[in-house]
């Protein structure tokens, strides 16, 4: 057991929001140390590289939390339909923000967006092989701007944007073009 | 002054934590419609991707958020010496992980960690020029290991890190290196 392999001995519930909770825990060490830290639990998200031979499918919409009304992003949803697997989330979520549905779809990493205070965890998928698919949008989605961006132009968008699975998201997109 | 442009109406907090705190704002828009956002608001924090000519310094430690206790990262730290410039945290978390300091400094990225519901953002330095420069490590550092990574193999770095910030740091070093 190497000094680092901590294991759980309390858990208490300091936060219940809408989306988010917050739980104080109090881990052990092997050494017996306890170290309480402050967690941030979220339900996850699925964030979509919807690529055709020509464009990357991209969309704008406002982040309060970022104070930018016109962010960058992959298209993207939250886990947040009991027991809905994240790849189906990931193509609910490509029909309701870009009406577009792939015959192709590849798992490209899974990632923490913030290792330190949150369990938050962001899986990002290839989806290739797109066609037209329109659905009704969910009311939350109605300022979103779908945003078809040139592939030519990849660096332009990855030096834009400020979002975590949007920077990982393009970066793995170029790597694979190269 | 496009639909997307909210202003805030006010803001509220809600949970006050040792690292983060939790705030409701409401958001108003142009057509009139009001929202309310929880927001994790987060001090900010700084990654150093720190390379020579053979390796990529990282760290293992354990991340309880992530229930990990081996947890593949670059070096970094919180945002959290009042005043302090995102740089200048830099420098003094690259001595205090890893015993470096660099020559030269280059500002790679900032971003969102997880722009849907916190303020959290990640300054990425890269940091060459490394030379040994050890200081006395502060307790919170205490199980962290020094990994010093084959540049050959950053690929498998990238496979198996599950953190944000270094996804984006180690993909954007294998763009700049090719």
């Amino acid at each position: 057991m190497s000094e680092r392999d901590f294991t759980k001995v309390s858990e208490e519930q300091v936060y219940d929001g809408r989306i988010i909770t917050v739980v104080k825990g109090v881990f052990r060490y092997p050494d017996g140390e306890e170290a309480e830290r402050e967690i941030v639990r979220h339900p996850g998200a699925v964030g979509m590289v919807a690529v055709d031979d020509t464009h990357v499918w991209l969309v704008r919409q406002p982040r309060e939390a970022a104070d930018d009304p016109d962010m960058l992003e992959i298209p993207a949803g939250k886990l947040d339909e009991e027991g809905e697997e994240p790849l189906d989330t990931g193509k609910r979520e490509l029909a309701e923000e870009i009406g577009k549905k792939a015959e192709r779809w590849e798992h490209l990493t899974t990632f923490f967006t913030s290792v330190g205070v949150m369990d938050e965890q962001v899986h990002l998928y290839l989806a290739e092989g797109l066609s037209d698919h329109q659905v009704e949008p969910p009311d939350h989605n109605e300022r979103i701007e779908i945003v078809p961006w040139p592939l030519e132009k990849l660096d332009d968008a990855i030096a834009e944007t400020r979002d975590s699975k949007t920077l990982v998201g393009l970066l793995m997109l170029q790597r694979r073009l190269q």
